[in-house]
Protein backbone atom coordinates (compact mmCIF):
# COMPACT_ATOMS: atom_id res chain seq x y z
CA UNK A 1 0.00 0.00 0.00
CA UNK A 2 1.07 3.49 -1.07
CA UNK A 3 2.21 5.85 1.55
CA UNK A 4 -0.29 8.72 1.94
CA UNK A 5 1.30 12.35 1.29
CA UNK A 6 -0.21 15.20 3.70
CA UNK A 7 0.17 18.46 2.94
CA UNK A 8 -1.51 21.43 4.76
CA UNK A 9 -1.85 24.80 5.23
CA UNK A 10 -2.68 28.05 7.63
CA UNK A 11 -5.04 30.68 6.76
CA UNK A 12 -3.89 34.07 8.50
CA UNK A 13 -6.74 36.53 8.56
CA UNK A 14 -5.92 39.95 8.89
CA UNK A 15 -8.23 42.58 9.96
CA UNK A 16 -9.46 45.05 13.06
CA UNK A 17 -13.16 44.44 11.15
CA UNK A 18 -13.36 40.61 11.72
CA UNK A 19 -12.04 40.93 15.06
CA UNK A 20 -14.86 43.47 15.79
CA UNK A 21 -17.84 42.12 14.52
CA UNK A 22 -18.33 44.33 12.01
CA UNK A 23 -17.54 42.27 8.86
CA UNK A 24 -18.22 38.15 8.46
CA UNK A 25 -15.60 36.87 7.46
CA UNK A 26 -16.14 33.98 4.60
CA UNK A 27 -13.02 33.64 2.85
CA UNK A 28 -11.69 30.56 5.28
CA UNK A 29 -14.97 28.68 4.49
CA UNK A 30 -13.64 29.90 0.59
CA UNK A 31 -9.70 28.97 0.95
CA UNK A 32 -10.79 26.02 2.78
CA UNK A 33 -13.48 24.03 0.03
CA UNK A 34 -10.68 25.34 -2.29
CA UNK A 35 -7.33 24.14 -0.59
CA UNK A 36 -9.63 20.32 0.23
CA UNK A 37 -9.97 20.03 -3.48
CA UNK A 38 -6.28 20.27 -4.50
CA UNK A 39 -5.10 17.94 -1.60
CA UNK A 40 -4.44 20.50 1.14
CA UNK A 41 -5.54 20.18 4.65
CA UNK A 42 -6.48 23.59 6.43
CA UNK A 43 -4.85 22.82 10.25
CA UNK A 44 -5.43 25.95 11.63
CA UNK A 45 -6.63 29.18 11.14
CA UNK A 46 -6.01 32.73 12.87
CA UNK A 47 -7.41 36.04 12.88
CA UNK A 48 -5.77 39.33 14.02
CA UNK A 49 -5.13 42.55 13.99
CA UNK A 50 -4.29 44.93 12.06
CA UNK A 51 -0.74 45.36 14.16
CA UNK A 52 2.44 44.96 12.56
CA UNK A 53 4.39 43.27 15.60
CA UNK A 54 1.71 40.48 15.78
CA UNK A 55 1.43 39.94 12.20
CA UNK A 56 4.85 39.32 12.04
CA UNK A 57 5.24 37.37 14.93
CA UNK A 58 2.26 35.00 13.94
CA UNK A 59 3.44 34.45 10.48
CA UNK A 60 6.62 33.66 11.57
CA UNK A 61 4.98 30.66 13.39
CA UNK A 62 2.64 29.64 11.01
CA UNK A 63 4.99 29.64 7.59
CA UNK A 64 7.47 27.34 10.17
CA UNK A 65 5.11 24.95 10.64
CA UNK A 66 3.10 24.37 7.71
CA UNK A 67 3.52 23.48 4.14
CA UNK A 68 1.83 26.75 2.87
CA UNK A 69 0.28 29.77 4.39
CA UNK A 70 -2.58 31.62 3.09
CA UNK A 71 -3.32 35.45 4.61
CA UNK A 72 -5.55 37.08 3.34
CA UNK A 73 -6.75 41.79 4.20
CA UNK A 74 -4.54 44.44 4.47
CA UNK A 75 -3.12 44.73 0.75
CA UNK A 76 -4.93 47.36 -0.75
CA UNK A 77 -4.38 50.96 -0.65
CA UNK A 78 -5.01 53.20 2.87
CA UNK A 79 -2.80 53.62 6.17
CA UNK A 80 -4.55 50.06 7.91
CA UNK A 81 -3.00 48.06 4.93
CA UNK A 82 0.04 46.68 6.39
CA UNK A 83 0.27 42.92 5.21
CA UNK A 84 2.95 43.57 2.61
CA UNK A 85 5.21 45.66 4.81
CA UNK A 86 4.79 43.45 7.87
CA UNK A 87 5.18 39.93 5.03
CA UNK A 88 8.70 42.06 4.17
CA UNK A 89 9.97 42.54 7.66
CA UNK A 90 8.98 38.81 8.55
CA UNK A 91 11.50 37.61 6.06
CA UNK A 92 13.92 40.27 6.17
CA UNK A 93 13.67 41.42 2.87
CA UNK A 94 13.24 44.71 1.44
CA UNK A 95 9.82 46.20 0.94
CA UNK A 96 10.24 47.96 -2.62
CA UNK A 97 8.12 49.05 -5.53
CA UNK A 98 7.56 45.78 -8.08
CA UNK A 99 8.13 46.73 -11.11
CA UNK A 100 5.37 44.06 -13.17
CA UNK A 101 2.86 45.05 -10.32
CA UNK A 102 3.91 48.95 -11.25
CA UNK A 103 3.14 48.42 -14.83
CA UNK A 104 0.24 46.19 -14.54
CA UNK A 105 -1.58 48.80 -12.38
CA UNK A 106 0.00 51.77 -14.60
CA UNK A 107 -1.49 50.38 -17.56
CA UNK A 108 -4.80 48.86 -15.52
CA UNK A 109 -5.78 52.90 -14.53
CA UNK A 110 -6.67 55.25 -16.86
CA UNK A 111 -3.83 58.07 -17.63
CA UNK A 112 -3.41 60.54 -14.11
CA UNK A 113 -5.43 58.29 -11.98
CA UNK A 114 -2.23 56.10 -11.19
CA UNK A 115 -2.25 58.19 -8.06
CA UNK A 116 -0.25 58.14 -4.72
CA UNK A 117 -2.71 55.71 -2.78
CA UNK A 118 -3.06 53.51 -5.74
CA UNK A 119 0.89 53.42 -5.86
CA UNK A 120 0.90 52.11 -2.50
CA UNK A 121 -0.25 48.99 -3.81
CA UNK A 122 2.93 48.23 -5.89
CA UNK A 123 4.70 48.12 -3.08
CA UNK A 124 5.79 44.78 -1.65
CA UNK A 125 8.76 42.44 -0.24
CA UNK A 126 11.83 42.14 -2.61
CA UNK A 127 11.10 39.50 -5.62
CA UNK A 128 7.89 38.66 -4.25
CA UNK A 129 5.98 36.46 -7.34
CA UNK A 130 2.60 37.92 -8.14
CA UNK A 131 -0.40 36.60 -7.94
CA UNK A 132 -2.68 38.30 -10.47
CA UNK A 133 -6.30 39.90 -9.85
CA UNK A 134 -8.62 39.61 -12.94
CA UNK A 135 -11.11 41.48 -10.91
CA UNK A 136 -9.77 45.11 -9.73
CA UNK A 137 -6.24 45.69 -11.00
CA UNK A 138 -3.85 45.18 -8.18
CA UNK A 139 -1.99 41.81 -7.59
CA UNK A 140 -1.41 39.80 -4.44
CA UNK A 141 2.07 37.99 -3.84
CA UNK A 142 4.02 35.43 -2.61
CA UNK A 143 6.85 35.04 -0.80
CA UNK A 144 8.28 30.83 0.09
CA UNK A 145 5.53 29.45 1.16
CA UNK A 146 3.32 32.53 2.28
CA UNK A 147 0.65 33.66 -0.39
CA UNK A 148 -1.02 37.19 0.29
CA UNK A 149 -4.69 38.00 -0.49
CA UNK A 150 -7.20 40.17 -0.63
CA UNK A 151 -9.73 40.69 1.78
CA UNK A 152 -12.63 41.23 -0.31
CA UNK A 153 -14.47 38.25 -0.86
CA UNK A 154 -15.41 38.44 -4.53
CA UNK A 155 -11.56 40.37 -5.18
CA UNK A 156 -10.19 36.94 -3.92
CA UNK A 157 -12.55 34.36 -4.92
CA UNK A 158 -11.41 35.53 -9.10
CA UNK A 159 -7.58 35.22 -7.88
CA UNK A 160 -7.97 31.88 -7.02
CA UNK A 161 -7.67 29.94 -10.19
CA UNK A 162 -4.21 31.93 -11.45
CA UNK A 163 -3.16 30.76 -8.26
CA UNK A 164 -3.99 26.82 -8.36
CA UNK A 165 -0.84 26.21 -10.19
CA UNK A 166 1.43 26.96 -8.12
CA UNK A 167 0.19 24.32 -4.89
CA UNK A 168 1.24 21.40 -4.86
CA UNK A 169 -1.22 19.42 -2.79
CA UNK A 170 -1.15 15.89 -1.46
CA UNK A 171 -3.49 12.75 -1.90
CA UNK A 172 -6.86 14.37 -2.24
CA UNK A 173 -9.06 14.81 0.64
CA UNK A 174 -11.99 12.48 -0.09
CA UNK A 175 -15.21 13.09 2.12
CA UNK A 176 -18.57 10.87 2.46
CA UNK A 177 -21.66 12.74 4.33
CA UNK A 178 -24.61 10.21 5.67
CA UNK A 179 -27.45 12.35 6.82
CA UNK A 180 -30.23 10.42 9.16
CA UNK A 181 -33.22 11.44 10.62
CA UNK A 182 -32.34 11.10 14.52
CA UNK A 183 -30.13 13.18 17.24
CA UNK A 184 -26.60 12.62 18.24
CA UNK A 185 -27.52 11.38 22.00
CA UNK A 186 -29.10 8.23 19.84
CA UNK A 187 -26.20 7.03 17.50
CA UNK A 188 -23.40 8.69 20.19
CA UNK A 189 -22.12 4.78 21.06
CA UNK A 190 -22.66 3.35 18.03
CA UNK A 191 -20.83 6.17 16.28
CA UNK A 192 -18.46 6.24 18.84
CA UNK A 193 -17.69 2.44 18.10
CA UNK A 194 -17.10 3.24 14.50
CA UNK A 195 -14.34 5.76 15.31
CA UNK A 196 -12.41 3.38 17.61
CA UNK A 197 -12.21 1.17 14.54
CA UNK A 198 -11.71 3.23 11.83
CA UNK A 199 -8.75 5.34 13.63
CA UNK A 200 -7.51 6.31 10.53
CA UNK A 201 -10.98 7.91 9.05
CA UNK A 202 -11.92 11.32 10.39
CA UNK A 203 -15.16 11.10 11.67
CA UNK A 204 -17.64 14.47 12.58
CA UNK A 205 -21.32 14.67 13.99
CA UNK A 206 -23.41 17.33 13.15
CA UNK A 207 -26.57 18.16 14.26
CA UNK A 208 -28.64 20.19 11.57
CA UNK A 209 -32.23 21.30 11.68
CA UNK A 210 -33.87 21.56 7.93
CA UNK A 211 -37.31 21.81 6.77
CA UNK A 212 -38.93 21.94 10.18
CA UNK A 213 -36.68 18.56 10.95
CA UNK A 214 -33.72 17.47 13.22
CA UNK A 215 -31.24 15.70 11.89
CA UNK A 216 -27.53 14.23 12.47
CA UNK A 217 -25.15 14.60 9.68
CA UNK A 218 -21.83 12.06 9.96
CA UNK A 219 -19.40 13.53 7.92
CA UNK A 220 -15.93 10.68 7.20
CA UNK A 221 -13.22 12.24 6.13
CA UNK A 222 -10.02 10.17 4.66
CA UNK A 223 -7.55 10.39 2.10
CA UNK A 224 -8.31 6.37 1.46
CA UNK A 225 -12.12 5.91 -0.09
CA UNK A 226 -11.62 2.04 1.08
CA UNK A 227 -11.36 2.85 4.81
CA UNK A 228 -14.49 5.54 4.09
CA UNK A 229 -15.89 2.87 2.57
CA UNK A 230 -15.57 0.37 5.58
CA UNK A 231 -16.83 3.47 7.91
CA UNK A 232 -20.16 3.76 5.27
CA UNK A 233 -20.48 -0.20 6.44
CA UNK A 234 -19.88 -0.01 10.12
CA UNK A 235 -22.52 3.23 9.84
CA UNK A 236 -25.59 1.43 7.79
CA UNK A 237 -25.15 -1.53 10.07
CA UNK A 238 -26.85 0.16 13.47
CA UNK A 239 -28.41 2.84 11.31
CA UNK A 240 -30.26 -0.35 10.13
CA UNK A 241 -30.79 -2.02 13.49
CA UNK A 242 -31.93 1.20 15.33
CA UNK A 243 -34.56 1.20 12.52
CA UNK A 244 -33.41 5.39 11.66
CA UNK A 245 -34.48 7.04 8.70
CA UNK A 246 -31.78 7.83 6.20
CA UNK A 247 -32.21 11.13 4.65
CA UNK A 248 -29.35 11.66 2.46
CA UNK A 249 -26.23 8.96 1.77
CA UNK B 1 -8.63 62.43 33.14
CA UNK B 2 -9.65 59.20 34.35
CA UNK B 3 -7.47 55.67 32.80
CA UNK B 4 -8.91 54.16 30.24
CA UNK B 5 -9.33 50.08 31.28
CA UNK B 6 -9.08 47.82 28.61
CA UNK B 7 -9.96 44.30 28.99
CA UNK B 8 -9.33 41.55 26.11
CA UNK B 9 -10.90 38.00 24.83
CA UNK B 10 -9.80 35.55 22.71
CA UNK B 11 -12.36 33.48 20.66
CA UNK B 12 -11.52 29.32 20.34
CA UNK B 13 -13.02 27.76 17.58
CA UNK B 14 -13.16 24.01 18.06
CA UNK B 15 -14.49 22.29 15.23
CA UNK B 16 -13.18 19.86 12.18
CA UNK B 17 -16.10 21.06 10.40
CA UNK B 18 -14.79 24.86 10.01
CA UNK B 19 -11.13 24.12 8.80
CA UNK B 20 -12.72 21.92 6.10
CA UNK B 21 -15.03 24.99 5.19
CA UNK B 22 -18.00 22.43 5.36
CA UNK B 23 -19.19 24.57 7.89
CA UNK B 24 -19.34 28.70 8.07
CA UNK B 25 -18.21 30.21 11.39
CA UNK B 26 -20.80 32.68 12.27
CA UNK B 27 -20.10 32.65 16.25
CA UNK B 28 -17.06 34.94 15.99
CA UNK B 29 -19.17 37.51 14.80
CA UNK B 30 -22.15 36.83 17.11
CA UNK B 31 -19.62 36.60 20.39
CA UNK B 32 -17.27 39.73 19.07
CA UNK B 33 -20.28 42.42 18.52
CA UNK B 34 -21.39 40.82 22.29
CA UNK B 35 -18.15 41.70 23.47
CA UNK B 36 -17.70 44.88 22.25
CA UNK B 37 -21.19 46.05 23.84
CA UNK B 38 -19.73 44.86 27.40
CA UNK B 39 -16.29 46.60 26.95
CA UNK B 40 -14.49 43.92 26.37
CA UNK B 41 -12.27 43.73 22.75
CA UNK B 42 -11.53 40.59 20.92
CA UNK B 43 -7.79 39.82 20.25
CA UNK B 44 -7.30 36.81 18.88
CA UNK B 45 -9.61 33.94 17.08
CA UNK B 46 -7.94 30.42 16.50
CA UNK B 47 -9.94 28.11 14.92
CA UNK B 48 -8.44 24.67 15.85
CA UNK B 49 -9.20 20.85 14.83
CA UNK B 50 -10.90 18.76 17.35
CA UNK B 51 -7.55 17.10 18.75
CA UNK B 52 -6.96 17.31 22.44
CA UNK B 53 -3.33 18.02 22.71
CA UNK B 54 -4.09 20.86 20.32
CA UNK B 55 -6.99 22.07 22.31
CA UNK B 56 -4.62 22.15 25.71
CA UNK B 57 -2.18 23.89 23.91
CA UNK B 58 -3.74 26.67 22.68
CA UNK B 59 -6.14 26.89 25.54
CA UNK B 60 -3.27 27.23 28.15
CA UNK B 61 -1.53 29.78 25.55
CA UNK B 62 -4.63 31.86 25.24
CA UNK B 63 -5.95 31.44 28.72
CA UNK B 64 -2.53 33.56 30.06
CA UNK B 65 -2.46 35.73 26.99
CA UNK B 66 -6.21 37.38 27.46
CA UNK B 67 -8.21 38.74 30.29
CA UNK B 68 -11.35 36.37 29.12
CA UNK B 69 -11.31 33.28 26.42
CA UNK B 70 -14.11 32.01 24.85
CA UNK B 71 -14.57 28.67 22.93
CA UNK B 72 -16.91 27.13 21.26
CA UNK B 73 -17.95 23.91 19.74
CA UNK B 74 -17.33 20.16 21.00
CA UNK B 75 -19.84 20.30 24.29
CA UNK B 76 -22.44 17.77 22.61
CA UNK B 77 -22.85 13.89 23.52
CA UNK B 78 -20.75 12.19 20.28
CA UNK B 79 -17.20 10.94 20.01
CA UNK B 80 -15.89 14.14 18.48
CA UNK B 81 -17.08 16.22 21.42
CA UNK B 82 -13.58 16.55 23.46
CA UNK B 83 -13.67 19.64 24.51
CA UNK B 84 -15.21 19.04 28.10
CA UNK B 85 -11.92 16.87 28.72
CA UNK B 86 -9.75 18.91 26.79
CA UNK B 87 -10.27 21.90 29.40
CA UNK B 88 -10.07 19.52 32.60
CA UNK B 89 -6.42 18.48 31.37
CA UNK B 90 -5.74 22.31 30.30
CA UNK B 91 -6.47 23.32 33.96
CA UNK B 92 -4.96 19.77 35.84
CA UNK B 93 -8.58 19.46 37.26
CA UNK B 94 -10.63 16.29 37.25
CA UNK B 95 -12.90 15.07 34.77
CA UNK B 96 -16.29 14.20 36.49
CA UNK B 97 -19.88 14.53 36.71
CA UNK B 98 -21.26 17.75 37.46
CA UNK B 99 -24.24 17.08 40.03
CA UNK B 100 -25.96 20.22 39.23
CA UNK B 101 -25.40 19.62 35.57
CA UNK B 102 -26.84 16.47 36.17
CA UNK B 103 -30.21 17.20 37.48
CA UNK B 104 -30.38 19.78 35.08
CA UNK B 105 -30.72 17.20 32.50
CA UNK B 106 -32.20 14.48 33.99
CA UNK B 107 -35.34 16.53 34.91
CA UNK B 108 -34.98 17.98 31.41
CA UNK B 109 -35.90 14.38 29.46
CA UNK B 110 -38.77 12.55 29.90
CA UNK B 111 -38.05 9.27 31.82
CA UNK B 112 -35.93 6.99 30.18
CA UNK B 113 -34.66 9.40 27.52
CA UNK B 114 -31.55 10.10 29.51
CA UNK B 115 -29.44 7.71 28.06
CA UNK B 116 -25.31 7.34 28.40
CA UNK B 117 -25.04 9.48 25.13
CA UNK B 118 -26.60 12.41 27.10
CA UNK B 119 -25.03 11.69 29.97
CA UNK B 120 -21.45 12.57 28.70
CA UNK B 121 -22.84 15.95 28.40
CA UNK B 122 -22.77 16.21 32.16
CA UNK B 123 -19.04 15.52 32.70
CA UNK B 124 -16.85 18.78 33.42
CA UNK B 125 -13.60 19.75 34.72
CA UNK B 126 -14.18 19.99 38.72
CA UNK B 127 -16.13 22.87 39.71
CA UNK B 128 -17.07 24.01 36.78
CA UNK B 129 -19.39 26.84 37.26
CA UNK B 130 -22.39 26.23 34.76
CA UNK B 131 -23.31 28.21 31.84
CA UNK B 132 -27.37 27.39 31.59
CA UNK B 133 -28.95 26.45 28.40
CA UNK B 134 -32.21 27.70 27.65
CA UNK B 135 -32.58 26.28 24.20
CA UNK B 136 -31.45 22.83 24.15
CA UNK B 137 -31.17 21.65 28.25
CA UNK B 138 -27.37 20.77 28.31
CA UNK B 139 -25.19 23.53 30.06
CA UNK B 140 -21.87 25.12 28.72
CA UNK B 141 -19.25 25.88 32.11
CA UNK B 142 -16.57 28.17 32.81
CA UNK B 143 -13.30 27.53 34.93
CA UNK B 144 -11.41 30.12 36.11
CA UNK B 145 -11.43 32.93 32.61
CA UNK B 146 -12.68 30.25 29.94
CA UNK B 147 -16.03 30.00 28.93
CA UNK B 148 -17.37 26.94 26.83
CA UNK B 149 -19.64 27.43 24.81
CA UNK B 150 -21.82 25.15 21.90
CA UNK B 151 -21.12 25.11 18.65
CA UNK B 152 -24.47 25.90 17.00
CA UNK B 153 -25.19 29.05 16.66
CA UNK B 154 -28.81 29.59 18.22
CA UNK B 155 -28.30 27.66 20.98
CA UNK B 156 -24.83 29.49 21.65
CA UNK B 157 -26.72 33.09 20.96
CA UNK B 158 -29.51 31.71 23.66
CA UNK B 159 -27.27 31.41 26.55
CA UNK B 160 -25.50 34.70 26.47
CA UNK B 161 -28.15 36.45 28.24
CA UNK B 162 -27.54 34.45 31.14
CA UNK B 163 -23.93 34.96 30.92
CA UNK B 164 -23.46 38.79 30.83
CA UNK B 165 -23.33 39.45 34.73
CA UNK B 166 -20.24 37.22 34.79
CA UNK B 167 -18.28 39.13 32.22
CA UNK B 168 -16.46 42.64 33.89
CA UNK B 169 -15.81 44.78 30.98
CA UNK B 170 -13.41 47.82 30.20
CA UNK B 171 -14.64 51.35 29.06
CA UNK B 172 -16.47 50.69 26.17
CA UNK B 173 -15.58 51.05 22.89
CA UNK B 174 -17.05 53.35 20.94
CA UNK B 175 -17.46 53.72 16.94
CA UNK B 176 -19.14 55.59 14.27
CA UNK B 177 -18.95 55.33 10.89
CA UNK B 178 -19.00 57.28 7.93
CA UNK B 179 -19.81 56.05 4.38
CA UNK B 180 -18.40 58.11 1.40
CA UNK B 181 -19.62 57.67 -2.30
CA UNK B 182 -15.25 57.39 -3.38
CA UNK B 183 -12.85 54.93 -3.46
CA UNK B 184 -10.10 53.94 -0.93
CA UNK B 185 -7.38 55.68 -3.40
CA UNK B 186 -8.87 58.90 -3.68
CA UNK B 187 -8.55 59.04 0.56
CA UNK B 188 -6.02 56.99 1.56
CA UNK B 189 -3.34 60.00 2.14
CA UNK B 190 -5.64 62.61 3.92
CA UNK B 191 -7.34 59.55 5.91
CA UNK B 192 -3.56 58.69 6.73
CA UNK B 193 -3.23 62.07 7.98
CA UNK B 194 -5.73 61.82 10.50
CA UNK B 195 -4.95 58.16 11.62
CA UNK B 196 -1.18 60.16 12.37
CA UNK B 197 -3.10 63.13 13.86
CA UNK B 198 -5.27 60.65 16.00
CA UNK B 199 -3.07 57.65 17.34
CA UNK B 200 -5.12 56.46 19.81
CA UNK B 201 -8.13 55.98 17.84
CA UNK B 202 -8.87 53.02 15.60
CA UNK B 203 -9.51 54.03 12.04
CA UNK B 204 -10.29 51.51 9.19
CA UNK B 205 -11.23 51.80 5.61
CA UNK B 206 -13.59 48.89 4.18
CA UNK B 207 -14.82 49.41 0.71
CA UNK B 208 -18.27 48.27 -0.14
CA UNK B 209 -20.64 47.83 -3.08
CA UNK B 210 -24.15 48.39 -2.15
CA UNK B 211 -26.81 49.13 -4.56
CA UNK B 212 -24.45 49.52 -7.72
CA UNK B 213 -22.38 51.63 -6.45
CA UNK B 214 -19.06 51.30 -5.04
CA UNK B 215 -18.13 53.47 -1.40
CA UNK B 216 -16.24 53.36 1.63
CA UNK B 217 -17.03 53.02 4.95
CA UNK B 218 -14.56 54.98 7.34
CA UNK B 219 -14.81 53.09 10.73
CA UNK B 220 -13.49 54.99 14.36
CA UNK B 221 -13.24 53.44 17.16
CA UNK B 222 -12.30 54.08 20.43
CA UNK B 223 -12.49 54.58 24.53
CA UNK B 224 -12.86 58.16 24.29
CA UNK B 225 -16.10 59.78 22.68
CA UNK B 226 -14.51 63.37 22.23
CA UNK B 227 -11.14 61.81 20.16
CA UNK B 228 -13.91 60.09 17.73
CA UNK B 229 -15.35 63.25 17.39
CA UNK B 230 -12.30 65.04 17.03
CA UNK B 231 -11.61 62.56 14.16
CA UNK B 232 -15.00 62.88 12.85
CA UNK B 233 -14.44 66.77 12.12
CA UNK B 234 -11.04 66.02 10.57
CA UNK B 235 -12.24 63.37 8.42
CA UNK B 236 -15.73 65.97 7.11
CA UNK B 237 -13.05 68.47 6.56
CA UNK B 238 -11.21 66.41 3.90
CA UNK B 239 -14.78 65.43 2.55
CA UNK B 240 -16.31 68.86 1.92
CA UNK B 241 -12.30 69.89 0.45
CA UNK B 242 -12.66 66.88 -2.29
CA UNK B 243 -15.85 67.85 -2.80
CA UNK B 244 -17.19 63.66 -1.74
CA UNK B 245 -20.83 62.76 -1.12
CA UNK B 246 -21.52 61.57 2.25
CA UNK B 247 -23.74 58.60 1.78
CA UNK B 248 -24.07 58.06 5.80
CA UNK B 249 -22.59 59.38 9.02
Amino acid sequence: MSKITKVNAAILIIGNEILSGRTQDTNTSTLAVWLNSLGVQVNEVRVIPDIKKIIIETLNILRKNNDYVFTTGGIGPTHDDITAESVSEAFGLKYEIHQEAYKILESYYKSGEFNEGRQKMVWMPHNAELILNPTSGAPGFSVENVFCLPGVPSILKSMLGGLKQKIIGGDPILSHTISLRTIESEIANSLSKVQDHNKDVEIGSYPFFHAGKLGVSIVLRSENQSRINNCISQVLEFVKEKNIEIVDR
